[in-house]
């Protein structure tokens, strides 16, 4: 049997150096425990647009569909922010979403320990924090039609459509349930049913799929205005929170803000199983791609390298090196080891992106 | 020459109390500072409905069109859950919004010293906090047309629109403007224009306005996501803050939160001037209906007295009184009055919705 195979998009800003790191502990794998992956490599966002004039070639999609798992670094800049919306970098990344039908994105927001007091928030608000925001990713506002700007009379209009279909609410839903069943068991459901009927349509298919196949799991709904007060207030009283889109995005954004611990956070995103059973999968860390940092060798590479721990649990069914691998870097933390990112008010000494990785490798 | 005309609207949960503190605050303006108004009161949300079965009728709608400013308590409640969408009592508050026009809600996110130790953030990223955010009120995805849920083939489909036209992101960026130029001069736009050509074209008109008639101002613009990162990181680094309706519906109930001050904070929705020269107006405070306090005089009435301040100051042309309500209210709260929201862990012995407004008729 062959390698699983595994397609790098490093991309842009401080992506090519974060996702070296991951390629080292790739290796580590591959030597010492004797689980390889086929690697290829290609190009995502400005990258991309830099080589072909666009920022994500048909050939890139078509490795992506066909890899294992994709990991990808970040897209995005300010040298292409006066690029046409057709080619902007996000674009290479949302048709990857989109193509691969990757809906259902992961976003842990979890505060280390060692970082706690590296929150806005009082330590007693985040310590110990681990909840996990199911973000629906391939449909709603970001890709709706019709969508664009035209001119009505003498006017420019901006338009956008947020349309949500009762089988694209129902697999999120339940991806969220079947979660929470290996979590604590508790789900919240956010929209604006309020004021969107999209919103009354995504409560009302959430609670159908409780009632008919989760009734065993916890349930509430909650308006997501009144959801990121929650989550500015007492976050911990969620344990997995199940949103559209365009909600997710900002809702998970200020959730991983609040644990201090950003530069530290992976995501996958999954959609349907494959012929050999695994899910089509996509893996990134939550921050960007940092442009006034690339380059310099300072940025964290650790949301990269969890993203690869969160490959190994959801694309290659091993849990335990997952674990092993979040251990690592626990421990690394333990130690006093810091990216310049992660060094407080106090001062001190931080490590390099490299030195970080290499930190993580020797835990292992 | 007639007295300014104020409609009251108390609505539900706790509307009908904390507007009961307003009531006699009015009744003291009129009595010691000669500045009298004539008080209409009528129902609007879940009350309304009970009445007439709409939670808003025509003559409603009528007298708020013709009033000199609109106070509104609070709207909503578990009682009208099940009600058909089209009934529900926040259509009374979105049908009042878009009928005057309403299209500048300013909501100031601010933190109240003797409050500071009750935000979920650490003291010294809310102490001193005063920012404002003006939300766009009457479009975007609140009111977009098409919308509804319908079915295509089997499956039921939930649509929404967004839809900004250029004039209505150019009114709503130069009161921003305006507001800015009276306090820190900085204006920060948010949207995602990197996903949502809604947003392309909101960053471009603002952009506009900016160059063409407020270059004097400083203004930024941030991606909607990481607006609600860096409003939890480090709120400070904003003056003003211009948004959608639906982006501000978000970002300003996160920011009233992290102030700690969420039972304080008013807010004020304006329109074009009127025929004498003052803007369209509505205020109410950001708080909810509070539905499992109401009744019981447990009620933090100060974010409905602030809005009062705020009627007074952008409709009445009254700043100085208005700071000088403002003012007893910081005294009432120095001199350790809290009502039963406002008592942190330490605990401590509150006072009721009536003695609050006592207190601070009494620091008039
Ligand atoms: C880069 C951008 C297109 C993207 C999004 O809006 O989804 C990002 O903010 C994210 O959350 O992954
Ligand atoms: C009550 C509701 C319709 C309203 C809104 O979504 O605008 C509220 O959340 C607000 O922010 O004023």
């Amino acid at each position: 049997m062959s390698n699983p195979s595994l397609l790098i998009l490093a991309g842009d800003g401080i992506g090519p150096e974060v996702m070296n790191e991951v390629k080292k502990i790739i290796g580590w794998y591959g030597e010492k425990r004797d689980l390889a992956f086929d690697v290829e490599e290609d190009l995502v966002g400005g990258a991309a647009y830099d080589a072909h004039g666009t920022p994500l070639t048909d050939a890139t999609m078509e490795r992506a569909q066909n890899a294992d798992a994709v990991l990808l670094g970040a897209v995005g800049g300010p040298k292409y922010d006066t690029l046409d919306f057709s080619v902007k970098p996000e674009r290479g990344l949302l048709r990857l979403r989109k193509e691969m039908d990757l809906f259902s994105n992961l976003r842990p927001a979890q505060c280390f320990d060692a970082l706690a007091d590296f929150s806005s928030l009082k330590r007693e608000v985040v310590a110990g924090l681990d909840i996990m925001i199911v973000r629906e990713l391939t449909s709603g506002v970001y890709f709706g039609e019709p969508r664009g700007i035209h001119k009505e009379g003498n006017e420019r209009v901006g338009i956008n459509t947020q349309r949500y279909t009762e089988s694209e609410i129902a697999r999120v839903a339940r991806s969220a349930f079947e979660l929470a069943r290996r979590r604590n068991n508790k789900v919240c459901s956010m929209e604006k049913a309020n004021v969107m009927e999209s919103g009354v349509l995504w409560r009302q298919v959430v609670t159908e799929i409780h009632e008919a196949e989760y009734p065993d799991v916890e349930l509430s709904h909650m308006y997501a205005d009144a959801g990121a007060m929650q989550l500015c207030r007492w976050p911990k009283q969620f344990d997995v929170i199940v949103t559209d889109n365009l909600f997710g995005d900002l809702l998970s954004d200020a959730a991983a803000m609040l644990t201090g611990s950003l530069g530290m956070l992976p995501s996958a995103s999954l959609g349907a199983p494959m012929a050999n059973g695994r899910p089509k999968a996509l893996y990134e860390p939550v921050h960007g791609s940092a442009p006034d940092i690339a380059g310099q060798g300072k940025a964290n590479p650790i949301a990269c390298i969890l993203s690869f721990a969160m490959a190994l649990r959801y694309s290659f069914d091993n849990g335990d090196e997952a674990t092993r691998l979040e251990q690592a870097v626990e421990k690394v933390l333990a130690d006093g080891k810091r990216t310049a990112d992660l060094l407080g008010p106090e001062g001190g000494t931080p490590i390099s992106t490299a030195e970080m990785g290499d930190a993580i490798i020797a835990a292992l």
